[in-house]
C-alpha cells in the first residue's frame, strides 16, 4: 500500500468518454489498496475557449481577473472525475487549488508557490477517498484564486507529493515516457526506465519537451520521485529521482535533437570590459534567452562572439542587436540552418573518455562541429541542421543506446 | 449617490456582446455617482452543460459535487464582466459567493442563505470599485462550494443588498416590469409602477412567474426594495416594497391567470376524522403541492372534496389517489380543463365591495365559477379553461385597471 499522486493532463480528461477512462484507471490503483490524489487540468480547449472569451472584451485582461476566470477550467473537471469515480462505487472528494492549500505569491497568471499545506486532504484520504484537486491553480494570501503558468498541473501534482511525502507522483501524458533520443528521428531510441533529475532537466533544456524544466527542479528541491507515462495504455514509463546507479554500465542516458535554433555571429566587438556584457543585456531585457554562448579574440584587439537563440526570436534578437552592434562598430549575422544535438548522461561525472567516443563518433560521419559547450553531464554541439539526424544517430550507436 | 444592487440573468450575459452591453449600463451608473454591486448569473445554456456532462458521468450525482460543478458558471462570467468593465475605464473586482461571504447552510443543490458578510465588498466600493459578486452559489461552514436553486441569482442579489442596507437591488430581466395582467390575453395591460410584497407574492402563486415567491419573500423579511426592469431598454420597471399607499385609488393591482391548473374532485369520502388527512399525507409524501381546497358533506354522511393541483402532477396525482382512494371506497375524477383566476390588491383589506365587483363582473359574462378561495388580499375562482381569457379581461375592466 501506497500513497500515490496522479496527475492527468486536458487530453486524458477531454471528454465524459476520456474521464471514465480515467476514473476506471483510478479505481484499479485504489483497489490496489493504495491511498490516491489526483491531480487534473482543465478539459483541453476549455482554457482556449475562456481566454479567448476574454480576449473579445479587454486585449490586455488584468490578470487577477484572468485568474478569476481561467480557475474555472479545472474546477469543472474535478467535481466530473469525482462523480465518474462515484458511479464505479469508489469513495471521492473533490478540492480546489485553495481548498487543497496550494499558496501562492501575488504573480497572477504566474504564480510561485510558496507553501502547500494540503488542506483537509489527509483527512479525506483516511476516511477511505480519493481526493481529486484541481491543478493549475492555488491561492494568493489575499485569498485571491491565482494559476500557476505552463505546466502548472504537472507542478501541482509534485508540490502536492512533496507536501504528503507521496511514494510517488505520476504523471499521465500522451507518451509512454522519455526516450533516449526521439523514436523519429533515431529508430532504435528506447524508453528509459529510470533516470536522475539532472539528466532529465538537461534533456528539457536540449530540446527534448516532456516535462517543464521548472517542475522537474520542484521535484529534485522536494525529492518527489516521480514517473511519465502514457494515459493512453499500462505500460510503466520513465522514472525520475535522484541519482541512480548507472544501469547496464552505461554513461549516457540519451540524445536530444534540438532544431530550432538560429547561430547569431558578431565580429569586430572592441575588447575592452563591458561591450559584451552590453549585447547580453539589450537581449535579456528583451526576454530573448541564449545559448552556446562563445567568445575569441579575432584580429586587431577584436573580439569575435557566437550564441545560439530560438528560432522563433531570430528576427526580433537580429533588429536589437544591429541597434547595439551598429553604436561599437561591429556587425552581425544570423543562420538557422542548424542544430543543436547533446548526449546526457550522470554517467559522465565519473567517465572519462565520454569526449573522445561523441567527437569521434561524428568525425567518423564527416560532420562538422561549429559550437561545443558541455556541463558536468552533457555535451552539446551546434551542427549543419540537415546533419542533425544523423549526428544522433551516430551518437545514439556509439553511447551503446541501441541496445 | 446610492448604494445600488444589480442583478444580471442569463440571457443578460449570454455572449461578450450582450455582457458588453451589460457593462455599459454598469459604466451609467457609475458615472452617475452610484456605488454599484452586480450579481450575475452563468451565461445561459452553461449551467445545461455542465449538468448534461455531469449525467452522462453519473445519473445521481453527489450534490457537493454537483455545487462544485454549477458554480463554475457564475464564476467565468463575474471575471468577463469585469475584464469588459475594465476595456470601460471602470475600476472593477469580481468576487465568488465564498468571497462575497453568502454563508448558506448544508443542503447542496438547494442550500439556504444562513449568513451575508460581504466580505470586502464595502472596502472595495470605498475604493472606488464596481464589485461584481457570483450569483446562485455561496459556501457551506465546512469551506465547501454550494448552490442556492432555483432562482438563486436573484436570491443572491436580495441577500446582498439586504446585508450592505442597499438603496435599491434591480432585477434585470426580460420584460418589463410586473403588469396589471399578462399582455398576451389581457390587451389594457399596464406596466405597475409600484406594488407591496404581498401583492407579487400572491401574483407569484396565481401563476405570474417573472420572480420566485423565495427571493419576495427574502426581500420583504429584510425590507429589501427592489426593481423588476429590463436588460433590453432603458424604461423603468416596477419597483416593489413594503406597503404603499394604493395608487389612483385602486384596490386591485393586477389580475393572475394560471392555466396549468387540473381540478380534482373525490366523493364518498367517509365523513371521519383523518379521512381527508390522509389522503393529503400521501399526496405531500410525493411532493405533490394542493390548492384551491374545497370540501362539503353530500349525501348519506359522506364528503365530497374539490382541490386543483399543477397540470404537471397530475397524472401522478390520479395514481396516489386512486390507491388512497380505493382503500376507503371513494372516488376519484380529474378534469383538466380549468383555469384560476384571481385578483390581487393590498387595497382589499380596507375596502369593502370587492367580492361583489368581481363576482358580478363574472355574472355579466356568463362565467360559471367551479371553485373560490380568498386571502386577505386575492380572490381567487376556478372557471371553465376556455372562459379565462374574457375573464381575465372582464376583472382588469371591472376594478379600473385597463385605466
Amino acid at each position: 500500500m501506497a500513497l500515490i499522486v496522479q496527475k492527468y493532463g486536458g487530453t486524458s480528461v477531454g471528454d465524459v468518454e476520456r474521464i471514465k477512462v480515467v476514473a476506471q484507471r483510478i479505481k484499479e490503483n485504489v483497489d490496489a489498496g493504495n491511498d490516491v490524489v489526483v491531480v487534473v487540468s482543465a478539459r483541453s480547449g476549455v482554457t482556449n475557449q475562456l481566454i479567448e472569451r476574454a480576449k473579445a472584451l479587454n486585449s490586455m485582461p488584468n490578470e487577477r481577473e484572468m485568474d478569476m476566470l481561467l480557475a474555472v477550467g479545472e474546477q469543472e473537471t474535478i467535481a466530473l472525475v469525482a462523480m465518474a469515480l462515484h458511479s464505479l462505487g469508489v469513495k471521492a472528494v473533490s478540492r480546489t487549488g485553495a481548498q487543497a492549500g496550494i499558496i501562492t505569491d501575488f504573480n497572477h497568471t504566474r504564480a510561485r508557490i510558496i507553501e502547500v499545506t494540503g488542506g483537509d486532504i489527509k483527512k479525506q484520504l483516511a476516511s477511505g477517498n480519493v481526493v481529486i484537486v484541481a491543478g493549475f491553480q492555488g491561492i494568493d494570501p489575499d485569498g485571491h484564486v491565482s494559476t500557476l503558468g505552463r505546466g502548472g498541473s504537472d507542478l501541482s501534482a509534485m508540490a502536492l507529493a512533496g507536501a504528503l511525502k507521496a511514494d510517488i507522483c505520476q504523471i499521465f501524458t500522451d507518451v509512454d515516457g522519455i526516450y533516449t533520443a526521439d523514436p523519429r528521428i533515431v529508430k532504435s531510441a528506447r524508453k528509459i526506465e529510470v533516470m536522475d533529475y539532472d539528466e532529465l532537466l538537461e534533456m528539457a533544456s536540449s530540446g527534448s519537451k516532456v516535462m517543464q524544466a521548472r517542475s522537474v527542479e520542484f521535484a529534485r528541491k522536494y525529492n518527489v520521485v516521480f514517473e511519465v507515462r502514457s494515459s493512453f495504455n499500462n505500460n510503466s514509463g520513465t522514472i525520475v529521482k535522484a541519482e541512480v546507479p548507472t544501469l547496464e554500465g552505461l554513461v549516457v542516458s540519451g540524445v536530444a535533437v534540438d532544431k530550432n535554433q538560429t547561430k547569431v555571429t558578431i565580429t569586430g566587438i572592441p575588447d575592452k570590459p563591458g561591450s559584451v556584457a552590453e549585447i547580453f543585456e539589450d537581449l535579456g531585457a528583451s526576454g530573448i534567452g541564449v545559448d552556446m554562448i562563445v567568445q575569441n579574440i579575432g584580429r586587431a584587439g577584436m573580439a569575435n562572439l557566437t550564441f545560439t537563440v530560438a528560432k522563433d526570436d531570430a528576427s526580433k534578437a537580429e533588429k536589437i542587436l544591429q541597434n547595439t552592434c551598429s553604436k561599437m562598430g561591429a556587425e552581425v549575422s544570423l543562420t538557422g540552418d542548424i542544430a543543436k544535438v547533446s548526449v546526457v548522461g550522470i554517467g559522465m561525472r565519473s567517465n572519462s573518455g565520454v569526449a573522445a567516443t561523441f567527437f569521434s563518433a561524428l568525425a567518423q560521419k564527416n560532420i562538422n562541429v561549429q559550437l561545443i559547450t558541455t556541463s558536468e553531464i552533457k555535451i552539446c554541439v551546434a551542427i549543419n541542421l540537415d546533419k542533425a539526424d544523423e549526428a544522433a544517430c551516430a551518437l545514439h550507436t556509439a553511447f551503446g543506446l541501441d541496445k
